[in-house]
């Protein structure tokens, strides 16, 4: 059986709107998703970049992020044929460890929780596949990268790349 | 760089010992390291399982755990002609994620927090060599497995095994 690793910020968890409208209120700005093609927060403001990177250290930051649509009913279809694993960099923010292992809990029961990589550097991951948003990561991967879409990495040209989970599906069952 | 993966708990922080005590005291029973040649504390008191695997959820059972003796001094050696990874499968014990997270930038802090790796099923793990006390992460391990010495694995014969840090160095070193 072969194996998929899937990110879980900006894959599975939708962490843009929710990261952007707590620093459009803290500092009162007015950067909108559109404005973030190509780019992230901290590059567009990195006059802020410390403060952009302490939102992630509140509390609870990640513990109620949405879930990205489509994304629970094709993981569940995928794990019919493929071994999944979630594999998040959550060693960058080492206080969201345990929102983000509650937070997979809750919304993908389905998984078995043996099957959650919390890391960083992700050339550690041993898969046929990694779905994720961060192309930096598929540069030491030894399997195939698939890059999700996300407004930072529109410009990204040299992976493939899926816009949905629909497109998701499309590329492992069909 | 070929790179190392490096297990925690009997590895590199010395679990049994304090595991071993708090059983004694609370269950008011003897069990020596002795006695525990070849097998698990739960397997001798399979009637105490669950009460045996709750002692680790206690607060901050992880925590102050003894550095196994040369661990620190032979890994910062190592690390100087391999890359290393600590992976530990902290999602049995998704309590321990802090406390797991605070042990090693507080022993190990030569170390980049980016190359730990909190996991579950370790056939997730890219790596030349992992050193363990469990032979079964061997088993789907897709490099060479090195049995790290526990009374629990007396009894293992299938893998190359060491006995302790000055053994580990002279394996890589020499």
């Amino acid at each position: 059986m072969k194996r998929i690793a899937i990110d879980m910020d900006e894959v599975i968890a939708d962490f843009v709107p929710k990261h952007l409208s707590i620093f459009n209120d803290k500092f009162k700005d007015n950067i909108t998703i559109e404005n973030l093609k190509g780019k992230k927060l901290r590059e567009l403001r990195p006059e802020l970049k410390n403060e952009i990177i302490n939102i992630l250290t509140e509390p609870a930051f990640f513990r109620d992020l949405k879930v990205i649509k489509d994304s629970q009913e094709v993981i569940q279809e995928l794990s019919e044929h493929y071994e999944i694993f979630i594999t998040t960099a959550a060693m960058e923010f080492p206080t969201s460890f345990t929102e983000k292992y509650e937070w997979l809990k809750e919304h993908f029961s389905f998984l078995n929780d043996l099957n959650f990589v919390f890391c960083g550097d992700k050339s550690i991951i041993n898969a046929d596949f990694l779905i994720d948003d961060n192309a930096r990561h598929f540069k030491r991967f030894n399997g195939q990268g698939i890059l999700f879409t996300s407004p930072h990495n529109m410009n990204e040209t040299e992976y493939v790349r899926v816009n949905n989970w629909k497109e998701v599906k499309e590329y492992f069952l069909k």
